[in-house]
């Protein structure tokens, strides 16, 4: 369908002079990219830095009118970015005019810190402006103590849905769920379901999706996109235009798993029920971008050995979050250091070994990160499941060995060259394949074991697979050579 | 809102016996979460299994029958994961039932495949079913020469909106948008605008989010939600309930841009114009969840050292497409086995350092890594800009040195007791703080010089960070041996 099949109906005593696309000449030139381009939305940072010196002389009107031309998102950038004094001053006085909006889209720690100079009134007075939703991701890292003083504030029944949504499990349908859903009976007519949304009048939600159709005791019968409602017959039954078997959500799935239904399917809402299988709220493809999103960061994060991060972080918290990981890896190196010095006695005769030993542990490292990204992304995905582990490991396999060959007459050859060497050259090609050999399985079979052991495979895989690669990259070079170069 | 503030009006005639949501004790408690559930949404590993063996006894009245049971991206699931020649035997035998959106889930490899046993005329009507979006992301990557044959038994009103869609460029907003948006003049009412779209019938789209407002040059005036409209009086002028300063998106902008537009504010359908600025299309939220998930599969696969993956591509090919970036890794690791070769004469009277040295050059990439990782994350979602290049430096390299030091002093007490030399264990502690240092300072400034060139941080900043860690981690370890350890 394309728009040249919506002409505009021309009205009696109107005359609409919108000429039809198709009357249009589609010439369409690039129009070139400009350097400005990479700040095509969001904060520029010749606004930031004009709003931080105006900040910094104390010219509040200057500042107030800037921001006034901002999007939410576009303070939120401003608070995160600044210094953490410049943050706070700024919220101070701006507080009155900020969109509540705003807070939602702040990393947690900065959250922390601007919300400290408010008053537990003032932050009543944002949660008071949200979504439920919103609400609930505000609240959720605070202090269970302070959240109740917070909440003394709010109105009693915003309080008790930002409460029981707080039951729910965390990154749950429940907690990213809107309650303003429209249900109505399955028996309506399509008139009077339209009526009936006039009648709602404010309180119909401005972003509209879809209708859920209801029995009698409030399960989720059928669902109608506001498009099929609006073109279909006022005296038809709504039953006859709705999806009679639309996917419903438990409360407590996993965004994950929500997110995953989302870009397996078409639909654009969908309805999500209590333990009894009550419509209790709706999850709409809006939502899901923020989740999508904030997955696909957890996991590359996770994948550069980072648990969490937030630039607005102080150093030292920063330090000692890394820290753990970098101790684990410690601990894996050491391994692989006490394996070379199983072979000091021939490294102190051929001590070209401890030249070119970087280079075999190296390669295996980068092939297997290779292999485990792939299999990572393929299991988040779900392109990877037990129907299709033995092959791609099979695959990956494979490729190690053909990169290992590759790279064996490679780096066979390099060797012979650089130490006039012919079997230190052939000594390095055969831990070459060996190694990305076992690269290519372990970067498969780690990450495929820790799923199915329910760990996340982003988190631990990578140091499972250096200490292989590590340890056989070594191993098969310093063994081969103690074999074949050393002289009885 | 709530859903109890939309009690279903009790219509005269009719008995709704819903109850309301506050009338329904809110006991919601967690289901077990049961060993299925990573099979939620989507094809389960018994579904396929049972559908291979059918397809190997040539019982395909069974493989008919499960497949009519299933979503259209489980059967893409399915014929993504099945060997070639099953994938084959299924499109071959199944191609009249299957549901054209199907192929719009399928990886180009598999695709392609899929393809070539398709007439023609078979692969027209599926793209003849198709939006002209997902259309042009079939076609895409198809030879020209097959394309136009295709296109040839294409109608004539398709054929020109894929055409004159493959001119945008790949990944903008035309290739994005589809061409069936609701435009309205901006005079209208309320109930004019409501009667349009009634009368437009089955030419509206299902799924309708926002009506544009346009003035005579076909230029957006303004943005409605559905909602919006809805709950307005009949009588209002639709003027001035509408958004009257929408965000309007040039045809050639990049996906990503696009992307972030979306994540950055809470419009869930944006207008597409032309560079004369008329309205010619749309890009709905549900369109942009693709967008996103296929943006950070790429970071995360670049960052991996992968530049693009496809579970379904022949080892051979996958292996090639990985030879390149080992091959530069090879380089750089011959660059570190190069500055080791420098040291040759204190590894060959102190063999403890070889056997210590690949736990510095190690730690120092695992740390500059984690740098690394938040850098280009932030990066790509726009937390990290000219605004705060400084600030985030200097933090990475206070916590480089924090952890730095941290690992000096395990280290340096772990080798004075293990190879007995307190001399030993300081040498290592001092290499051990100069490399993270160094890694934190690299970590950041790579990736920001490498955005700052229009280069993706993703793709190369991670060659050029383990060079920085080995060459220092590798130097500043031997470099500091022979001042201190040997003597002369």
């Amino acid at each position: 369908m394309s728009p040249d099949q919506f002409p505009i109906p021309p009205q009696e005593g109107e005359q609409t002079t919108l000429p039809r696309f198709d009357e249009v000449a589609p010439v369409v030139k690039p129009v070139e990219e400009e350097d400005e381009e990479e700040n095509f939305y969001g904060l520029s940072d010749e606004t930031y830095s004009g709003i931080i010196a105006a900040v910094h002389t104390g010219d509040w009107l200057t500042v107030e009118q800037e921001v006034l031309d901002l999007e939410p998102s576009d303070i939120a950038d401003l608070l995160e970015k600044s210094s953490r004094d410049d943050a706070l001053e700024m919220v101070k006085h701006l507080h009155g005019i900020l969109d509540s909006e705003t807070y939602t889209y702040l990393g947690y720690d900065r959250l922390k810190k601007l919300f400290a100079v408010l008053s537990p009134r003032e932050i009543a007075s944002i949660i008071a402006d949200l979504n439920t939703d919103d609400a609930i991701s505000l609240l959720e890292d605070i202090d269970e103590e302070d959240r109740r003083e917070i909440l003394r504030h709010v109105n009693e029944r915003s309080r008790a849905l930002v409460e029981e949504g707080l039951t729910f499990p965390e990154d749950s349908a429940g907690r990213l769920m809107q309650r303003d859903v429209v249900a109505i009976p399955q028996f309506w007519t399509v008139g009077k379901a339209l009526d009936y949304l006039q009648a709602l009048g404010d309180e119909l939600p401005e972003q509209l999706y879809d209708l859920f159709l209801v029995n009698p005791r409030h399960h989720v019968v059928g669902q109608v996109a506001i498009g099929q409602l609006l073109r279909a017959k006022r005296g038809a039954k709504i039953s006859e235009i709705a999806d009679e078997d639309p996917h419903t959500v438990p409360i407590d799935t996993d965004q994950e798993h929500v997110a995953a239904l989302f870009k397996r399917s078409t639909v654009t809402s969908v309805p999500v029920i209590d333990d009894t299988e009550r419509l209790i709220g709706v999850i709409t493809v809006d939502d899901i971008v923020s989740v999508i999103d904030e997955e696909a960061s957890e996991d590359i994060l996770r994948l550069g050995g980072v648990e969490n991060d937030d630039l607005a972080q102080p150093a030292l918290a920063t330090a000692w979050s890394r820290f753990r990981w970098l101790f684990v890896n410690l601990l894996t190196a050491m391994l692989a250091s006490f394996v070379v010095g199983q072979f000091e006695a021939v490294l102190e005769k051929i001590v070209a070994l401890a030249v070119l030993m970087p280079i075999v542990a190296g390669m295996g490292g980068n092939a297997g990160t290779q292999t485990l990204t792939v299999a990572v992304r393929a299991l988040a995905t779900k392109e990877l499941s037990a129907a299709n582990y033995w092959r791609v490991t099979l695959k990956e396999t494979l490729v190690g060995v053909m990169n290992g060959s590759a790279f064996a007459i490679i780096m066979g050859v390099v060797t012979w060259l650089w130490f006039h060497d012919p079997r230190l050259g052939m000594v390095i090609g055969g831990a070459m394949v060996t190694n990305l050999f076992f690269a290519g399985l372990a970067g498969t079979l780690i990450p495929i074991g820790l799923y199915k052991m329910k760990a996340d495979p982003a988190i631990s895989a990578a140091v499972f697979l250096t200490t292989v690669t590590d340890v056989i990259g070594f191993s098969s070079f310093l063994g081969l050579a103690t074999i074949f170069l050393v002289q009885k």
